[in-house]
This record gives structure tokens, C-alpha cells and sequence, in this order.
């Protein structure tokens, strides 16, 4: 039988979520099956940029909306961010040494079959749609979440 | 044998304490055993706003006291708490979609039978007494921790 | 079969850092094996001060070696630092209770035979040289951390 690996995206920032998909993806190549789960913050790396709506939207998640990353590559650091100037040196220092940006990451995990969902309530919380996510991505609730993460080999809250 | 599932609260966030305790309830709810081990800022998501004191403490820990989070409602967010505004329109949010405070999931994991237990040392260095949390906290150490995540099916940092 | 534990060391946080090698050093001292691997901000923690160099790298790699912590007891606070005023605050309190410094606990765990590894991939982003961590670090990737991880009985990414 396979093994699993589960992880909790909470976090929205760009390193960490860097992180979480070159494990997932390293774990895919091993023939691991990785499912990722992504719950408040950890929503916005999973926006897709051109599916943006504030229709059915409060003025509160209108203005929640605007002021929230528009996917992947929008997300700031954990660290040294300094409004968006440590993130450039370290996208550079990443290009410097070839190595792959974190939307490479995410397509990758994409083609390579890693399971995406995502907290129901977060989502209404946040007020986000479903239609404003990757199509992969499945809206599920913490129960669903427990059941896979307790049966996996590894769970890590990221 | 019934399932079990250890969480360690180190962050005094409360959106991240908002996760745990989604978990924590959702988990209770299917049988699943729940101990947190709080440490470090996640103490003062215990503490119990009724109960502190400044009695037989050092000036930094009288400081340390005031300055830190009074409970579960006064928690910072993780992200864009921007003094205050981001987490007052998250709860806006949070109500607008009539769903639970945190204080609400808080109480539900007291009621629902989940272990409360924390770090001695850290209640030492920040300066913490029992009498100043829950009354469901037990004091304990990292062996006692180690052990009980170490039997449990699923174990998270948060 | 003796137990293991295994720890991402993602962050680079005096706070965070504090509670991952206190489980370390207790886990050791259960005769649990313990790996430890370094990714990104965790690098700081393990970054040797008396043996920074600026040879053979970028303008960008010499820039963030200058900016970020120069090992254990230079990282920050996750929270409260406050330019670094926090972070006295909480050194005088661990003073007052007689508890280590994190530096203690760094050389208690490589002392108890705790195993160091890091990601080569963040070594070479984050501009660092193995010759600048303590000599126990063993330079390695995600497919080792993968299969360490998911043979131990608990993972946690801190």
C-alpha cells in the first residue's frame, strides 16, 4: 500500500508555501500520495489571478479581496520581507541558481496529481469563492480533513 | 483502540488558534482523542482574562503581563492584525457568515473533553501562574509532551 | 526498535528555535533518535559565527549574509522582538528562572547525538556555504528528508 503525506497550508507566505510544494512534489516522485489542504492565509496561493470576482461580495470582503495576494507568485515572505523589496533578492537569489519559482512549484504539483482542498469555512470566511481557485482544488471541511491527515504517514501544519 | 491526535500551541495568533480549535472540536466530535500542549505565546490563549495577578512577580514579568494578550478574544492575528483593523473585520467576517468566535470553539473543546496540558518552563519564563488559566490546564513538561504525541496518530506544530 | 522524531526547522525564530530543541534534548534523553532538518530561516540557527565568509559569493548572497542573524543567539523573536528589546526582555526572564539559553540547548543536542541535515536547495538560495554551519550538518535534499520523515513516529515542522 502507498504512503501518504498530508499538509495543512495556513500560512500565506511565499517561503513557506515554497517549502510545502517542494515536498509535495519531491513526494509525488517517489510515488507518495501527498494531499494538501489549504485553510485561511494558505488560500491565496491557490487564487488564480484571472478568475478575481466582487460580485455577491460585501464591502468588507470587497476590500478584503483587494488588499489579499492574488496567487502564487503575489504572496510575501515570512521574513525580511520589507514591502516587497527581501522578497525581490530572494526571487534573484533563486534565479541565480536556476532553481525553479514557487508557481513552478504549484503547476508541478498540479501535473504530478497531489490532492488540493480546502476548508469550507475559511473560504466563507475569507470570502473567497470557489470559482476563484485553481480547478483542481475540491471544497471540503475539517472532518474530511481529519479523516485523510489521521490515516496518512505524515501530517505537517505549515 | 480509539484514535488519538496531539497538537502543540506555540503561537498566540488567533487565527491560528482559530485552526487548531476547528481541528480540536471537529475531532471530538468523531471520538478521536485531543490533547494541546500549550507553550511559549500559545499560553496565553488559556489565560483567563478574570484571573491575572501581578502578585509575586519580577518587574519584567509585571511588564511582560501587561503587555501581552489578555485570552482567547484579545489574540492578535498572524497576519494583517494592522493594530487591530484586520482582525476587527475578520470577526466582521467571521460574523457576517454566522460562524463561531474563538472564544466559542475555545469553550466547545472544554466542554467536548479535549486535554489541556503546558510547558512548566514556559509558564516560568513568560511569567505565568496555573491559577492565572483555565481551570481544565494541567502543568506538565516536554518528556510528558514527547510521550504522548509519540502514541498519538497524528501530531501538529501550530 | 527504538522511536524517532523528526523536525523541520523551517523558521528562524529564537522562540520557535527554543521549543524545538527542547523537545530535542528530551527526546534524546528518552533514547527517542532525533533528526533535525534545516530549510531556509532555519539555517540561521545553525550558522556558525566564527565562520562567515564573504568569498565566492553574489553581491545579493553578501547583502543577506550581512542582514540575517549570525547563529543561535542572534535570531529573533517570533513575535514582540520590538528591534530586539522584546527579545531582552524574554533572555532575562529565561535568566531569572535559570533556564538555558538556546545556545545551551543548541550544543546540548549535538552533544546527545541528535543528526543535523539541511536542504541543499535552501543552502544555495539563501547564499550560505556548508562551511558555515556547524560541523555536524550533513548537506541533503527532500527525497532524504521525505524518507527519514515518514519512517519516524512523529513529524512536526516548526
Amino acid at each position: 500500500m502507498s504512503k501518504k503525506i498530508n499538509l495543512v497550508m495556513f500560512s500565506g507566505d511565499y517561503d513557506k508555501a515554497m517549502a510545502a510544494l517542494i515536498i509535495a512534489n519531491a513526494a509525488r516522485e517517489m510515488d507518495i500520495e501527498v494531499s494538501m489542504f489549504f485553510a485561511f492565509w494558505g488560500l491565496f496561493l491557490v487564487r488564480d489571478p484571472e478568475k478575481m470576482t466582487l460580485e455577491d461580495k460585501t464591502n468588507y470582503e470587497k476590500m478584503f479581496c483587494m488588499m489579499t495576494p492574488k496567487g502564487a507568485e503575489d504572496l510575501p515572505l515570512s521574513k525580511m520581507n520589507f514591502a516587497g523589496f527581501g522578497k525581490e533578492m530572494l526571487l534573484e537569489m533563486i534565479e541565480d541558481n536556476k532553481a525553479p519559482r514557487l508557481i513552478d512549484f504549484l503547476n508541478g504539483a498540479r501535473k504530478k496529481g497531489v490532492k488540493f482542498s480546502c476548508c469550507k469555512l475559511s473560504l466563507e470566511i475569507m470570502g473567497l469563492k470557489e470559482s476563484e481557485l485553481i480547478p483542481e482544488m475540491e471544497v471540503s471541511d475539517a472532518k474530511h480533513y481529519i479523516n485523510d491527515a489521521i490515516e496518512s504517514n505524515m501530517q505537517l501544519f505549515i
